[in-house]
C-alpha cells in the first residue's frame, strides 16, 4: 500500500538550499512523513530523503513492518546506533540527537533541510553537534502532495463511497422521522437529535472501515456557523446541514461531502437560498479545468451568490452573513491541504483533488451548504461523489 | 471543562532558563497545549505562559469558543495583529512569524522557552527577528501532566467505564460463539474474526462517546507480538488477547485495559502462563505505593515471571519470548505518557495514573496479557478498572 511519489521537486529544493538531505522527525500525525516514507507508526520515527533514496530509522518493534510495507529504499533499526545505550548514557533527548547524528553520517549527510514543523529540540541539538540544519519554508512536500497519483485518487474515491453510505443513513433518518406537534423530528418515539444522527453516521463509517473525529449535523441557527457541529433536536421546516469528512483507517485518505435537507415546509427564503447555493455549486464545478485557478472557480461561485443579492467575502470582506468561507480545499492524507479554491488559489492541475462547497449563512434563516469532492482531469474534472442533490430528504427504500 | 493545572514548575523552569515566557505553537494533536491552555482546536493556535497568566492566540472562528471554554487568562484574535494583511504582504510563513512577534511584544516577552517539539520554522523565524528562543528539553509539562487532578482522574475513570462496556461486548461474542469442527469460533453462522470483534468494540465505544484508532484482538501466534492487531478467524483452545485503549471524544482522556480469554480447552502450558501472568499482575499491583518507584513495581512483576521459569528483559535483555515489554505507562491526554513503570521508572506519587500490564509471549504458545488502570493514592492505589479477571469468557447475561 504505497503512493510511490515523485520526490524530484523535493530533491531540487534540498539541493538549491545547499543541503545533502531532507530529514523528517515526527509520528503518525504527520501526513508529509507518511507520504514520503510510505509508512506510518504510532511512535516517532525518522525519514531521510537523499539523492540515493528514502531512508527510514525505526524502533525494533516497527522494523519488520517497515521493511515489508514501507516505500523506503533502506530501513535501519535504532539499535544499529546503540540507541538504548546512548539514552542510558546521555538521557532520552541527547541520546536521540546522537543517534540521528550517526544516522546522518552513515548516509553521508552533513547539512540537512527540514520541514517548518521539524522539532526545534532536534534541530538545535543537531546544530550543537555540528550538523547544519536549514528550514525548507516553502512547503514543497505539501505541494507535491497536492497532485494525486491514480492510486491516491482510488483511495479517496473509496473513502467517498463510505461517506455516501453514511450520508444515506443520515438522510434516511431525517426522511422517515415523524413530525411532532411542536415541529420536532421524532424517531422511534424519541426526538431525533443532531447527536443521534451523528452517531449513526459514525457507526456506518466504522462498518465501512473509516473513522472520523467530528461530524456536522446542524439545524437552524446552529448551521449558520459553518464550524458549529450542531446539537439538540432537529426541527421540521428548518435547514439541516450535514457535513461528513471520514478517513479510511487503513490508507489514511479522507473523503468529504455536505448535503442540506429540510423536512416539512421550509420558508420561501430558505428554498431560494438552497437554489442559489446549488446554482453556485454547479457554476463552480463548471469552471474547473486545467489552466483555471482556484481563484477563478471561487469567483464563479461568488458571481452567482452576489448576483442573487447575497453578500460574499469578496463583496464585503467583513460580512458575517452570506457566503462567508472559501469555495473549497484540497483533500488527501489531510482533510485540508493544497490546493486552495479561494481568492488566493493558484493554477488547478490534473490530479488535484478538491472540494466544491459554496454556502449561504444567516442566523435568521439558517445555513445551506452543498459539497462534492472532485479530481481535476486533462479536460475538466471527474466527480468522485455519487450522491443526489436535493433539499427534500428521500429514504433509499422509498 | 478544564483541568486547571498548577503550572508553577513550568514557570520556575522558564525563569531558570532566563526566559520571560513559554510559547507553544501547535494544533489539536498536541496534548501539552491542550493541557496548558484548557483548549483544543483543529487548526494551529498558540499558547503563551507568563508570570501574568496563560494567553491564547486564536483565529476569529475559534475566538468565541476559546473565550467561553478555555482556561486561559486572556484570549486574543489573530486579527488584533492584522494577520490577514501580514500574510498578504509577507506570505503565510513570514506573516505568521510577524504576528507572533507582535503577540510576544504585547505580553512583554523578549525571550521565550519552547517545548522540544516546537516548530523549527517558527523558532528560526522568531530568532531572525531578534526574539531569543531556548528549548526546554526536560519535558517539564509532561512531568506536570503525570500527576492528575481529581477532575482528571474522574475523566479517565469515565473513559474506563466505556472501555468496560466494550470489553463486555467482546467477551460476550467469544463466550457465546459456537465452535466449528475445525476449531474456528462461529457467530451467527459466520467465522468470528478479530476484525468483527474489533468493530463491535469500536461501535460500543462510539455509543459511549469514545473513539479509538486501533484495537487489539489477537489470537494464537498473532498475540505473541504485543503490537500485532490480530486478523482472521478466532480459534478455540487458543489464547485471545484483547487490548482496548479508547479516548473520550469530549474530554480527550484515554482509558486502557487488556484481558486474555480462551474458549474450548487451552493447553496446560497456556493455562500455566495465564496463572503466572495473573500472579505477576497482582504482585505488581501490591507493590504500588507512594515512595515505591516504577522500577520497583516492574521488578515485582519480573520476580514472579522469572521465578516461574520464563525469561524477562531483566533476565535476558535480548529475549524475544517471555515478558518482553515493561509493566506499565502513564495514561492521560496521551495513551503513553509519564510516569513509566519500567526499569527506568522513578518515584510513584499520589495522582499518578498508570497501567499494570505484565504479559508472557511465545509464538509457539501465544500471548497472555492482563491489564488494569490504577491511580496511585496516599496509601497505595485505587483501581480505576472494574472488570473480572478470568481466562474463561462469560457472557453478561449468563
Amino acid at each position: 500500500m504505497n503512493v510511490d511519489p515523485d520526490l524530484s521537486p523535493l530533491r531540487e529544493a534540498v539541493a538549491s538550499a545547499g543541503a545533502d538531505g531532507y530529514l523528517i522527525d515526527d509520528d503518525a500525525t504527520d501526513s508529509d512523513q507518511r507520504y514520503v516514507s510510505g509508512f506510518t507508526a504510532p511512535d516517532p520515527y525518522q525519514t531521510l530523503v537523499t539523492d540515493d533514496g528514502v531512508h527510514l530509522l525505526v524502533s525494533g518493534l516497527e522494523y519488520g513492518r517497515a521493511t515489508a510495507e514501507s516505500g523506503a529504499d533502506t530501513v535501519t533499526r535504532r539499535a544499529a546506533y546503540d540507541y538504548q545505550q546512548l539514552v542510558a548514557e546521555h538521557g532520552p533527548h541527547d541520546g536521540k540527537i546522537r543517534m540521528l547524528e550517526a544516522f546522518l553520517e552513515d548516509q553521508g549527510v552533513e547539512t540537512v533541510a527540514v520541514p517548518r514543523n521539524f522539532p526545534t529540540g532536534t534541530a538545535d541539538g543537531l546544530r550543537d553537534r555540528g550538523v547544519d540544519v536549514t528550514v525548507e519554508s516553502e512547503g514543497v512536500v505539501e505541494e507535491i502532495r497536492a497532485t494525486k497519483t491514480d492510486w491516491e485518487v482510488d483511495q479517496i474515491h473509496q473513502t467517498q463511497r463510505a461517506n455516501e453510505a453514511a450520508m444515506a443513513r443520515a438522510e434516511e433518518l431525517i426522511a422517515t422521522a415523524d413530525i411532532a406537534e411542536d415541529g420536532t423530528l421524532v424517531h422511534d418515539g424519541e426526538p431525533l437529535t443532531s447527536e443521534f444522527v451523528a452517531e449513526e453516521i459514525e457507526v456506518t463509517l466504522l462498518r465501512h472501515g473509516c473513522s472520523l473525529d467530528e461530524t456536522i449535523v446542524a439545524c437552524g441557527a446552529d448551521a449558520a456557523d459553518p464550524h458549529d457541529r450542531g446539537s439538540g433536536p432537529l426541527e421540521a421546516d428548518e435547514l439541516i446541514v450535514i457535513d461528513i469528512f471520514p478517513k479510511d483507517k487503513e490508507t489514511g485518505y479522507f473523503g468529504d461531502m455536505t448535503r442540506t435537507f429540510a423536512r416539512g415546509d421550509p420558508s420561501d427564503e430558505a428554498r431560494r437560498r438552497y437554489d442559489v447555493t446549488r446554482e453556485a455549486f454547479e457554476a463552480a464545478l463548471e469552471a474547473i479545468e486545467p489552466g483555471a485557478t482556484g481563484a477563478d472557480v471561487h469567483g464563479a461561485a461568488c458571481d452567482v451568490i452576489e448576483e442573487a443579492g447575497y453578500e460574499t467575502l469578496r463583496s464585503d470582506p467583513s460580512t458575517e452573513t452570506g457566503f462567508i468561507h472559501s469555495t473549497g480545499h484540497g483533500v488527501g492524507l489531510d482533510i485540508h491541504e493544497q490546493p486552495s479554491v479561494s481568492p488566493s488559489g493558484g493554477d488547478l492541475e490534473p490530479g488535484h483533488v478538491v472540494t466544491i462547497e459554496p454556502g449561504i449563512y444567516d442566523p435568521d434563516v439558517g445555513g445551506v451548504r452543498i459539497e462534492d469532492l472532485v479530481v481535476v482531469t486533462e479536460d475538466g474534472y471527474e466527480n468522485l461523489t455519487d450522491y443526489r442533490v436535493g433539499l427534500e430528504p428521500v429514504a433509499e427504500s422509498d
